[in-house]
């Protein structure tokens, strides 16, 4: 079977090839991504023609905290399967689940789930604009494709720039929604202020766990505060962040007052299960509006991540995951540092990140990057998902590979500066 | 374990206690319904505390087309969680599943995938807003709790009244969208066209392939001439609907020139998977705006969607399934007329329901039938989907309990006319 033949024809009848941005293979690279898999397991992958490849990027776009295929939670899932997943009763497990949940978010009383991060964003959202009055929106970070989100754009194409996607078109946004939501810079607590002062509609606010970074200190200071004088709900996507460095949410590392936390990805390992956790003056509002879904009640997503969390607390997951990603940072620092290789790495450990600082080059040295850790037998880019499966060992054994190819891409960049033939990947939409 | 003290525990952590108002114990009996199941196979149901109980009502709201827990589709599943579910790489089955869907849509040539019917349908909504320059959605029927469908409530609070749900309040919808979406009645062919010559604005049609009744004659041609007219879109929601009479949805029994077919519920039977089929000048639009999420690109829901439609047709699930449905509609009239019942029933054979038609008390004979049903063994109610699993001998056991049951409804009527100490059962949200 021919993977580059398979993605072209799949490209004619799926838009875009598949359903998730951050799996195209030009985001990684422009050719040479082998795209599919056939096998998973760990961090280990198997393409369609049986070449073994080590996974040191996205796992999964973080889905996979313990890594691929984990027996344990396999295991559970399938005995689920064996015994019915989706009856006219209900499944138990999802009064499991939101017990389990509520004993790491002590702040939240009540929780309702669905399956995936975005409409689970979209359920906060209504939830919230359910209790204010303001139903203005003010936001920093990425949330998904809903219309709440994507309207941001509506005033300016470039309103969303600085969180994660560049340009977006808000095509297909009812218009009417245009100035229901504003962008506000990730810890900028002067701009946050300054915002809440100038729109007297803007009731909720919408921040990300960590990103690059950890929530500053000011930044929360001047949230409770606004909470406190202004009655605003504070809504935290943790569905990238969470149940990664903490049991719930990076929120847990500041003393943040918030109302509502949003979980997915890591949560289920794999499986689809996202979870909006909240107080209960503003989650049970929910019961006057109408949201209802028959694929949230399935049941292998809440059986899952009983699993998952078990595990995470089991293993001490959490902190030992921090503690790798840091070692993967400090790692590409002092390779970066020997080969004389100037990158930026960020602070947020369990999702280390570089980027070459080299302004319009920087790109085409992710290319060259991620083709040579593949041409080593590694799936790898400037940005990546640290798991339990990623063992000390095969910690150590990448960063001697890495070092390998920042040697490798210094010499390409000496004898070429402008690196001419090499393309850039294409990180837009 | 008491399953009526987990439930009320459940309500205290989960807003309604669970995730989908379908599956709520009030919509079934005021008291005694079983709530919660611990194993499901075919037909058959285990309770908490291990009853066996036979499924003649929603089967897992329509999921379980096969039956529940069908060993062939689970047994692909459970290949697939050995090999990984969710990895940095794209699964192959995501562009087989889309390769297999257009088999049975021939009016279409692209297909993007969701887990849930709510989401499809506003992918679907979104990707029609990208194309038509009229952003209003004339609508009929029911179709999920996202703001572009709940904002039909925001001029009128009775909207939505005669789509399935009654008096459901549009709140944490933003004021914005009101009069975005115009309700008409199903079949109602008069009704359509004034509302698209009066409204200018209105530039997409949603309509479900079929509920109580399909598609009439007169309904697709006064479609078809609107489309041909005035270019409006047409979507058509077959996730309650589809891959039950028809390999795909019951529009294929019309000459419908429809846009887009949305899918669900049946399709995975009853692992989470969604489809919004199109034609391709449509769905190609879909890469201008912004849509993609984490969860959707999960392997399970492919795979079982693929085993779910090889097997529905290798045995003919559907010509089955649709007389296996007209004969408990058959029953029904039968045994009702035999013990002088007056009820209704309805014509889409797929999801058999009638209806005591005794004005006020019919809630209460609706509650007397599931409670001596239930005395009998079985989960039954007056509306119901039919499954593969509904053996021909199975439905004839059925339908002599029902006689059992309408000669006792009739008894207890002729000694107690108004019911009054029969409780109703609530069906409102």
């Amino acid at each position: 079977m021919n993977y580059k033949k398979i993605w072209k024809k799949a490209e004619k009848i799926i838009p875009g090839g598949n359903g998730l941005l951050s799996k195209r293979p030009q985001r990684f690279l422009p050719s040479g991504w082998p795209i599919y898999y056939k096998k998973a397991k760990g961090i280990y992958l198997w393409t369609l023609d049986n070449k073994k490849l080590i996974d040191f990027s996205i796992m999964g776009i973080g889905t996979a905290i313990l890594g691929y295929a984990n027996s344990d939670v396999d295991k559970k899932v399938k005995k689920a399967i064996d015994n019915g997943i989706n009856t006219t009763l209900n499944c138990i497990e999802e009064y499991y689940l939101a017990k389990e949940i509520l004993k790491y978010n002590q702040f939240a009383q009540q929780v309702k789930f669905a399956k995936g991060g975005g409409e689970a964003m979209a359920m906060a959202i209504r939830i919230a604009r359910t209790c204010s009055k303001k139903y203005k929106v003010v936001f920093s970070g990425y949330h998904g494709w809903h219309d709440w989100y994507i309207s941001a754009n509506l005033s300016n194409v470039k309103n969303l720039n600085n969180h994660l996607l560049k340009n977006l078109k808000p095509l297909g946004v009812p218009k009417t929604l245009k100035n229901s939501i504003i962008p506000l810079k990730f810890n900028d607590h002067k701009e946050l202020k300054e915002i809440f002062d100038k729109n007297k509609e803007a009731g909720i606010l919408v921040i990300e766990g960590a990103r690059n970074d950890y929530l500053s200190k000011d930044f929360v200071n001047t949230i409770n505060k606004l909470k406190k004088n202004k009655k605003i709900i504070v809504i935290v996507d943790e569905i990238t962040s969470g149940w990664r460095e903490c049991l719930g949410g990076v929120y847990k590392k500041t003393n943040l007052n918030l109302d509502i936390a949003v979980y997915g990805k890591a949560l289920g390992n794999g499986y689809p299960i996202s979870a909006v956790v909240g107080k209960k003056n503003i989650m049970s509002k929910s019961k006057e509006t109408f949201i209802s879904s028959t694929a949230w009640t399935e049941r292998t997503g809440f059986v899952a991540a009983l699993e998952t969390i078990k595990i995470l607390k089991k293993h001490n997951v959490c902190s030992i995951v921090k503690k790798r990603g840091k070692k993967i940072i400090d790692g590409w620092n002092k390779t970066a540092d020997r080969h004389n290789l100037k990158i930026k790495t960020n602070n947020f450990y369990a999702m280390p990140s570089f980027n070459f600082d080299y302004s319009q080059i920087s790109e085409k040295l992710h290319t060259l990057f991620t083709k040579y850790m593949l041409a080593k037998g590694y799936i790898s880019t400037n940005y990546m998902f640290v798991t339990y499966a990623h063992k000390e060992n095969e910690i150590e054994k990448y960063l001697l590979i890495c070092d390998q190819v920042f040697k490798k891409i210094n010499k390409e960049l000496s004898i070429n500066k402008k690196l001419s033939n090499v393309p850039s990947r294409k990180m837009t939409y």
